[in-house]
């Protein structure tokens, strides 16, 4: 492996200039560097499990370029880790989804951990992937700001506010040891958010997802590490109707 | 409602002629008619996760489809469930899943049930669809009779045979108390696996998912109960770019 | 098959008139009738463990009953689901408990689901019926309006507010997404209850366990399952000391 | 407290002599004695879900009796633990089942523990039991001889050899590190079968139920322990018909 | 074994008069004696991860020599059940943690259980214990008094008070139908908080975990049960730098 | 934090010449350095939770040591993680074991893992970890190759060679979709066992428990992340008998 780490971050939405080519250049650090790519067709932003749906062949369209471009490693952009499970199945560098990083991150630096995330609606997609993840004795509660995805920077010291008062009920209500944000839109906030938390006296960790996520996968690229082929192995070939690409003959299986 | 249901079956993939209107219209009976339609765009036939995620959107299309056509409940027809929960936000009438109901449905019949699927590579999706659904601990095990889904019925003495086979394993040695096929194309084969079963002394329900699922969505359906809309609320109205269909008005929220 | 499936409802309690035949006429439909019987000896009605047990012979009595006159399938008619293992080793025929079944088809319909019993009593009951058909993760909470069974109709319209707002309390503050009824003496209230809930902005399955269970019963009988013969055997051939009643040759095994 | 406690045994099956009084005397010690009561109506045996149900009105009876007479614990004599709670509702002492005890009491000595029973139709039995006393994941498997309850002292060291064989697959096959004997017709076996599985070199605890149970229920009478009041409330007052008693006016709440 | 029992209390911390001998030979009856002594080297009292580490190789030595001395169980005086497992290789007769038994026990008497300990800190500790010890779906809460260890006896009424101030929250919010007592330094508060419980109105065991552990830990001696040597193995003969202890000949395994 | 990260390894065994210089110097890369420490008192090599307990002092020790001199992040190099929740307790920059995290890094990258140890004694201690670590349902199995921690080495290829064939056994028989090495004495055989997968076909990933600690500590301390204070909060300033060591005062809480 050469010594230069490329992680590819995956943007599965249509939205242009919601992701900040400069926010993501600065996750880099001493042999790493941040890549991007987003979607051509699918939603403007996730917040359903529809829109989760819609985003995932574009993503496995822009996976398999990724690859092919010689990225090291691919985080989804966003918490609803669309299309995951198969991403991995068509590429063979790693493919790490910022929810189930951060919950796995988040297990291990406090006993137990809330999701603080945009809208009620997603309360049961959280609990279903801790559920998936292998988690769900680990995750304290699902707290949610009211905010819709494409509004959290309008005022931003409201969203940070927010995001505060949710993660002080999740400790003293839920239990909560650490928070995880449950919406990559939140990308730069934990800051301030820890700092809020700790003039309250609240000292826990405040995982940003695509921060963790991106140098997780470096750190399991540097050593080699991969999806397991047993558990994600290649499609088999197949006519596919209708989408305007297909396999690479390489990666589909015979 | 009237007093004839009709519960329409939706085939996720594009293989014209795999599912015989014949053997559909053989599950009706005072009552309840069964309708079907096919998506237009998507995978041949479903092995993989990939395959699971191309089939959606087209799923989501025809479900909408189904509901103004006056259809009374949805079953999509692959044990993948592919869409299950996006297509629960976009249609108000019942949607189910035949993996989904045959697990719950085989929960009550037996102590635990294992699932005898086609292919190897399908473990890792059944147990999680258990871990969603809540059943994990009600689950054997999975094992799979390692016949492709275009091939089951090229040989449908040996298909059966293979499944009477891995069901004993599954009773002898995981602790089964009922089977379910893991894999729609097995449709019609249940009272022959039965029937083998019994041969060897093993008296146990051998469900068949399809036909299950479309006699309990009419159940509910008779006695007027759909999905939640906490857990499945309408999408927000938003761009979704380069999809063919958008969502009706009267079902995309504010 | 016939064409008419009969759905035996067993009340197992001893107080008359409890259980109104037109009640139980009215959840029939195209196909399904109906059928009633209940207890000769036992309690009046069940709220304690202790009731439980006392119900269960005659029970087993009238299951056996029910089975010889032809009922396609049996519901147990009490939220306890007194008796349901022993009588599924004594008859053929599918039987059903109105709790196990409420729970299962909650669970597919809302992300959890909470019980709204009558009194405080009975939570451990639930949530131990819960851990044994394997569906504790989906089980939000068990609320109770705190009204004994016997005087659930003396004042219906104050028994159905204070189902409303336990419904309300579960979903606000235990993440309940589905209600069910934790009583049989409930039957009919769900339209009101669904309407109370919707007045207040809750859009969630609210789950009539007697006619849910008959109508998935139906559905069951329909397609020719009933509850596995490895995990409910025939009892052993033995004498049984002071019961009015035996098993039938044909039931009692070698 | 007296200083002498009383241990009161409670078989609920009609054979006569299968529990023999010396036996139970030789379970006590310094400041212990243990008593012997029998059910008057009901199985001969106890080998399936209806034969536990039709012990359980005969137990509760007898287990009124019991605390009347002036007994300490009370320790139902069957590893289906009959009637376990509804007894704690109907009495203030000490109810302790065999089962529930054992596998809390094998929990605490091993890793894991695998009951080794009489009959395979017993293993659903086991596992409900273990999921309801919160011990599933303690308990690596049920295993059977293949005797009958009353036939389990024809050949003793036959049954004592086959303990010890199923044991072994236990420990090498299932990952048990404690067995407990499955049914308490085995009482006064561990000895040999420790024996048996320390000459194989297998050096585990061999719980054997009755003693266990009675001794631990010595330990909780002597610290004033008993079972809450708030899980095992009276049961209401209440008419019951057909049954030869009726609850003590002290016990019955208002 | 010989009629008479000395089941000996083993305190992890240094500070002198902590235990009082009194209130350890109060805990006798016919047939049981309870022994005492204390390590040598250690933390003053437990309040951390770093306490109860710290407490273990003195723990381990006085175990030993406990053994050594006769003792026929030792109970380790700790809510922390520090070096159990580690204790359990090195001797033969039963080791108990209180904590593990008290949990056990409280399992048994009610449906779930609350622990009320010291300091908010503790919480992840005992849910840690719940988990290995397979009890985590029994447990209610952990919730605490904030009164350090050293100071509980320092005002005994405001102790005791707050007690029974936690444990009603922890029955009305949490579910509990049992408590016990988070740390042995709370030893003789049991009537107190029974009592101030019952005025409330609730009637449950409030379980003091020493009495209840030193009491289980004589009943089992008596049976002849210990922990299993396949969980708890000897150590393996090896060289131990820079303590002032070794295993005894007998103890380290080949 | 500095351009330069560094991670220190700290040996919990007295053994000298164990843990190779050249071995922990090879896990380095651009802007990671990883240096060694080892503990002065305890035992030899680790096999059993006596040794995990002697351990534990003197890793407290050399853990606030390695803090001092200004290493960003802590391994302890044993699959116990003796000590872990202590240490964190003590230091403020982010200890990770390596069993805690390769377990964490397996379940992401395959559906289940097995544990390849070394003895069969350590089964309970896996397990019990990965019920702390909230991963139970994450964990195929725990198989062993029979060799001590100090043979390892003796004969390398042979010891691959049992790596491989309980991996094998552990994909075929349990489940398994990934392998964690079960003893960080396993360092370094990473290749050489996922080639011998791969010459049977079998594609998974091989977790070396060290490398891949350390490579994701260094992910974590590159984006500011560390245990909770909530979880691991400083111990309370108290007297501590007898060991050659004390808390700093600027880590000791009030």
């Amino acid at each position: 492996m050469s010594d230069l780490i490329d992680v590819r971050v995956l943007s599965p939405i249509t939205t242009k200039g919601f992701r900040k080519p400069a926010d993501l250049a600065a996750l880099g650090y001493a042999g790493l560097t941040v890549s991007h790519s987003q979607i051509d067709s699918g939603p403007g932003s996730i917040e359903s499990e529809f829109e989760i749906a819609m985003s995932v062949p574009g993503t496995i369209e822009k996976a398999i370029e990724a690859e092919k471009e010689g990225a090291h490693a691919i985080i989804i952009d966003c918490m609803g880790d669309p299309g995951l499970r198969a991403v991995r199945e068509v590429v063979s560098i790693p493919v790490l989804g910022p929810a189930e990083t951060a919950m796995h991150v988040a297990a291990m630096l406090g006993h137990r951990f809330s999701v603080i995330t945009v809208l009620r609606r997603l309360r049961a997609q959280f609990e279903n992937e801790a559920a998936v993840y292998g988690l769900s004795t680990k995750m304290a509660s699902v707290r949610h700001v009211d905010i819709p995805v494409l509004e959290l920077e309008d005022d931003l010291p409201h969203t940070q506010a927010r995001l505060v008062e949710q993660a002080v009920i999740a400790v003293e209500q839920d239990g909560a040891e650490a928070v995880i944000f449950g919406c990559t839109g939140l990308l730069g906030c934990a800051a301030a958010v820890r700092q809020g938390l700790l003039a309250k006296g609240i000292d826990i960790p405040v995982v940003d997802p695509i921060p963790t996520a991106v140098s997780v996968a470096a750190a399991l690229a540097r050593v080699g590490l991969s999806q397991s082929k047993l558990t994600y192995p290649m499609p088999p070939k197949k006519e596919l109707v209708g989408y305007g690409f297909t396999l690479p003959t390489a990666i589909a299986a015979e």
